[in-house]
């Protein structure tokens, strides 16, 4: 009595970490009937098949959307407009289209211009999981299990379209929650874009030191934590920069100004002003950490 | 056939983590004859001596110094200056002092204002080391295992005060590096003393936001990491940073230029600039780890 899988057929265009990972997150929950790889880089595609991520690498999309019940788009947000394109003109009826972009607004209007009147057919959707390992090799089949994904909902898709997709990210072990596109690209400039934007702006600014040596060799454990997604790969982040610049540049000047009262505080010698907004931060970052920690215990 | 431990008698001023692990480690070692506690908060010392960090609690340093071997202040660098001048009149011949302050510059001029001609007797140290979790509770007799100990010596150290101290950071198994105070201060205030900032600055960005609860429910691991060090003890780095006050401007200055490099280039749209900075920084922050790494792992 063997029950068919699912969703019969997947596809997914770019096989790397958060590619592979959905793959493999699929297969073990035994959701997953054939599962068809994309991708840019032969190697990948050899590499994720070898893995067992993927069944097979797709060669003509032409031949492949027909049956297709669920595609991921997994790729750096800079190139979904053009698989988008690809792909738009042979969407089976079934057919439904996610993807795991970092920002939302302008994947969603790289959408609609590409699939225009199939728009309902795509469920905007961002996994708030990765590493600063990326790669097929990275892939795990449990990094979504308690992580949040964040679907953004278009007016024109469908209950039952919506609730597949839903379904597909609920069978990697994600929690899914809700925002518009544009509320999920203020909160990830703030949380994420700018962080990582941070870091990178240190790590380089030492980098570029005629006696750099001398600084890294005391960088020690606050350093290590501080600087980790400096790590992060250049492609994508400039993909994300750009993709979010308008949310980006609104946080970068937020955080100019922040920076710029504490530089303040700083000349005038305020102690009382600095210690407490490091008062501030940290009860604030305590009690998100403890949190965190509950949520991760109880997994809840 | 008991063999008298190498110093005798030690005096710990601020026994919270630094103190307290100091405590332990030579404990471990069987270095340590009787250590009496000196600090601000009665509840502390109790709890060291619960702990058995200390043997007993110091009242009077006048009947207290005179038969010390070794005296570490390990309190918040804005303390110093009192604790010197409390210490300096009753330092025994053979009594030489050390301290933990992650300062040197302005603890070095603290020292010489209060031990005058004993200044010699004062041997500088900066323990790389630590945890956003303060306090003697957190004290760990391996917390300076591998770790870094900084020694700026004076002109008036003599060798043999220099190897006590040296020799006493050594068997809490630290490796000991030396640095003059002005390098030492720039240093730190790059690697340590702006990323808290960098780090508080975000969180109180955040955390001080009308619909803050939005954007901490969608923080995740980067965020987690990067801002880590925003639970730091505000008083505690409230005195780094005015002890440190003119190195780190003018790093808050060389970041605030660095800054505004990347938002030039994400408001010009140049994807090309904004990789090639995220890969430089990619690279050294991927160099740095590696090297790290090694040295943990062979204890080199």
């Amino acid at each position: 009595m063997n029950k068919a899988p699912e969703f019969r057929k997947i596809l997914i265009y770019g096989v790397g970490l958060i590619g592979g990972s959905f793959a493999l997150a699929l297969k073990s929950a035994g959701a997953a009937g054939e599962i068809v790889g994309f991708g840019r880089r032969p190697a990948s595609l050899l590499k994720a098949l070898e893995l067992g991520l993927i069944d097979r690498a797709g060669i003509n999309p032409a031949h492949e959307l027909e049956d297709t019940d669920l595609v991921l788009v997994a790729a750096p947000v800079g190139q979904m407009p053009g698989i988008f394109a690809q792909i738009a003109p042979y969407l089976g009826p079934h057919t439904v289209v996610t993807d795991g972009g970092s920002t939302k607004t302008d994947v969603v209007k790289a959408a609609r211009a590409a699939f225009g009147g199939k728009i309902g057919q795509f469920v905007p959707a961002h996994p708030i999981a990765g590493a600063e390992n990326s790669g097929v090799a990275a892939s795990r089949s449990d990094l979504y299990q308690g992580r949040k994904v964040v679907v953004t909902t278009l007016p024109e898709n469908s209950d039952e379209r919506l609730d597949r997709v839903k379904r597909a990210w609920a069978l990697c072990g994600a929690e899914i929650c809700e925002l518009t596109p544009e509320q999920h690209d203020r909160v990830f400039a703030a949380v994420s874009h700018l962080p990582h934007l941070l870091a990178f702006a240190l790590v380089r600014d030492l980098a570029e030191r005629p006696d750099a040596p001398l600084f890294f060799d005391f960088a020690a454990s606050g350093f290590r934590d501080f600087t980790r997604i400096a790590a992060s790969h250049p492609e994508m982040w400039r993909d994300i920069c750009l993709a979010n610049r308008a949310a980006l540049l609104k946080e970068i000047e937020t955080y100019q100004n922040q920076l710029r009262e504490f530089r303040t505080a700083l000349e005038q010698n305020d102690g009382a002003a600095l210690e407490k907004r490091f008062a501030v931060a940290r009860k604030a970052r305590r009690e998100w950490g403890e949190k965190q920690e509950f949520r991760e215990r109880t997994g809840e």
